[in-house]
């Protein structure tokens, strides 16, 4: 038996239909699943055969097997009742746009591999850069432009070589060894990932402490003397990366007098507005990047927060030929007429990768089918819903807001009162501090919210503190599933709390 | 206006089975589609508005824009005339698997994210593996395992990494500058790439000559011979790429000799499979990989010649544990306690990235809908097509095939001597040499049938003579396709070297 064709239009579109059917009952019934999948680990290896098959298997086998093997082992990152870590934010909009993608099946490397590719490209990223009142020097209609990558891991990476290449130009490669890269310790660990990957010598990637009182955000003057520090030492500041909502407490890193102490000495300044950059299209949170005209690269996952699905990081950067100069190839069996003229965008020299898949079209389907207007309104409307969430903890006298909210990710916990009533013989004795037992309880709480399958939340650990997460922002959450998530987390805390108190008093 | 619900299960199924109807028709009609986008740069901000819309506009707007607008600037990967680069072999199994993977949209960067994104991962590179007779060592079934990346470039990127830290870990990172790495002229320009994002010393990037007397391929003498030098020099052999089915002219390093070599002197081998891995499931072309056994990691382009649409690399490795230690991260956001465990993979340690699609979906929808027999007689009409078209070539004594063919590429030129007649004048005053009128008279070939949009060819300059490639692999090539394909080529080469003649001759 041989297959005619793997792409005859008549099946693809028998099946194509089938898997839009699929998918459609899925969303109507994803908030029936357990958010956090339940399974125990090598739950999988026992149901599959340890060959792949032979002989053609019809699809209608194996969309059962898909509901009966692979959805048990699935975290549904699109239920409405999903709070964890940063939402990963579908739409149908971001959903065509990638069927479109994967159906032209282009590899967009450079513009002649597929024009339309890297002009449609290049239009929404000035589009998008546009709706967030980006500095126009970060525009192709500037100096500047934007590129589509995958993840901000990506964006990090290109930035840092980047960076580290400009600079070696200056002071000679032998210097390598003396370059520094600045973080917080709120800053996502990526950086620090890229940081190795390129050759930063550990010794000189510097993570700055954060405090509570200053709300975990990255001080200018700590920076600075971090800075002189190094200098003094002879070392060289490189790369400072600023963070517009990080990711433990989507905490807001003062922007402008950071870009002004990296200025004075010279360091490329990336800023990673990974998850609030999409809130920043609406006139009442831009403010949250005030100063980003002093950067040198900007980006956001519009995966995390603004309907498009995984993966799309919009990067921008001031100075193109920086990133060109650093990731450029000219093999011959590219060599084409467009790319010699100087006329177009070849992407490749933006990015790690070579092929690369056309991701505008996402971009595009979501700005058009839903428009920049109704984009705020749905924004806002994840804000509004972490406000009453964040109402709601306020008002059970056990738990605190640990930091005040930014955007829709509210951070609780049990308060160290709440709990002062258990394991209080341990307590007096003095053999634990009341902070750990509010930080078991805590995870507890967590652990036992989860373990429902009723709600998915993460947790953050700042300051010595176990802190629980409520990132709200899937598309399908509703205020009911706000309010129904409050009711399962104090439901929880009540039994956790009672049959601590029960098993102090040996009632079981 | 607010949109209620961007993933309302109605509109999702409305707006999807449109997408569906979309692509099928384009499959239908693709063949009519000039291969190359015949649009010139800048064609498309011309059509665009300067901003996106306010607004949101419906899906029929988009998609007749999409027809008009963004279909002219597409050069047809899927059409059954593209034999251009290597194929983006799309089908409708490696579709239905991206759109699930796109539609359930899960963020698979640890085990627990979503239990059934890792372990069909693993599940499905066992498989594979399995089906392409890795050594067991290359397994999770033996104690090695494999990943699915996006493209060869991260492949390329994560292994040069780990064999650095690996080496460094030894002799100290003090000897960073020193370490060494080893490819062919031949090999694909992303190695060089990566060595430089990785902060090689470029003065250690050794590129060692290949001739067309041994078809391009690296001999093992030359590597021995460079590295023999460089460790009298006091440096350090760190990493060597051998390629099965180089960009160019599909040359087959030979791989056991090679890493013979290799492993005398401590280095890590990456066989760089990229276009011809696929091919080894077929046990008549499995002898291309013989020697694999003493490589340390291995890669092919899923996306290239197994029908899985792009981006698919599949990356083993026989030491899992030295990848992590380079790419692992820990950050107290991620902790759990399946992690903890041990018990269970994280692939974001043996990635770039931390987010990462569900990629395997892809490759099981692939392996089960068509069987390994049929996978293998699909590979195996490639080759017979390009076979056909070799024998046509051979056919045409005004043409040569340039180097024995492998697989499904075939590399020819018009000969210099049907060219000979040809600005005869300027050769016989000396003033060009016969060898660049044949690469003028070819380049000028190649740009007049991919001008004509009827097929669509590349080329490549090896040893000084620019070459066309026919790339057999699109998914709706058929024989016919190949056959047309000869004739476009004929014609054009008759216009040329007639209108070359009159010209001579005064005939205008």
């Amino acid at each position: 038996m041989y297959i005619m064709n793997p792409l005859d239009p008549k099946e693809f579109r028998r099946q194509g239909h089938m898997i839009i059917d699929f998918l459609a009952d899925y969303y109507q019934n994803v908030a029936n699943y357990p958010v956090l999948s339940q399974v125990e680990p090598g739950y999988l290896a026992k149901l599959m055969p340890p060959f792949a098959p032979l002989n053609p298997e019809p699809i209608e086998t194996i969309l059962q097997d898909l509901q009966h093997q692979i959805i048990p082992g699935i975290t549904h990152w699109q239920s409405p009742n999903y709070f964890a870590y940063f939402p990963s934010s579908g739409s149908t909009a971001g959903f065509l746009g990638e069927m479109l993608s994967t159906g032209l099946n282009v590899v967009g490397f450079n513009w002649m591999s597929s024009p339309a590719a890297t002009e449609l490209e290049s239009t929404v990223m000035d589009w998008l850069g546009q709706a967030l009142k980006l500095p126009k020097d970060f525009l192709f209609s500037g100096c500047g432009g934007g590129v589509v990558l995958g993840t901000t891991c990506e964006a990090l990476l290109v930035t840092l070589v980047a960076a580290r290449d400009k600079l070696l130009g200056q002071i000679g490669r032998e210097n390598a060894g003396k370059l520094v890269v600045y973080v917080s310790d709120q800053t996502h660990c990526a950086v620090q990932k890229a940081a190795h990957i390129i050759g930063i010598d550990p010794e000189n990637f510097r993570v700055i402490r954060t405090k509570r009182s200053t709300l975990f955000t990255l001080l200018p003057e700590s920076l600075l003397s971090s800075v002189q520090k190094d200098v003094q030492n002879g070392l060289v500041p490189c790369y400072l990366c600023v963070t517009v909502g990080t990711t433990s407490t989507t905490a807001i890193d003062p922007l402008g007098p950071l870009c002004k102490v990296a200025k004075e000495y010279g360091m490329w300044v990336h800023v990673d507005a990974a998850y609030a950059g999409s809130a920043c299209i609406c006139p009442e949170f831009r403010h949250l990047i005030d100063g980003v005209e002093d950067a040198d690269s900007f980006s956001l996952n519009a995966h995390k927060w603004f309907l498009t699905n995984l993966d799309c990081c919009c990067l921008w950067v001031k100075d193109p030929p920086s990133l060109i100069r650093s990731l450029s190839t000219h093999p011959v069996y590219l060599e084409n007429n467009a790319s010699e003229s100087k006329q177009v965008v070849d992407y490749k020299d933006w990015q790690i990768t070579l092929s690369r898949r056309f991701r505008a079209l996402k971009v595009w389907l979501v700005l058009r089918s839903y428009g920049v207007a109704n984009l705020r309104n749905f924004l806002r409307c994840h804000v509004e819903m972490a406000k009453t969430f964040e109402e709601l903890v306020k008002q059970d006298k056990r738990f605190e807001i640990f930091v005040p909210r930014n955007l829709a990710v509210v951070l609780f916990r049990l308060l160290p009162s709440a709990v002062a009533n258990i394991g209080n013989g341990r307590l007096q004795n003095g053999s634990v501090k009341i902070e750990d037992v509010a930080n078991e309880i805590n995870r507890r709480l967590l652990d036992s919210i989860n373990g429902s399958g009723t709600v998915f939340m993460t947790h953050a650990t700042v300051g010595g503190h176990l802190v629980i997460r409520c990132a709200i922002g899937a598309t399908l959450t509703e205020k009911t599933n706000v309010i129904m998530a409050w009711k399962v987390v104090q439901e929880h805390a009540d039994t956790i709390l009672n049959n601590e108190i029960k098993s102090k008093f040996g009632i079981y």
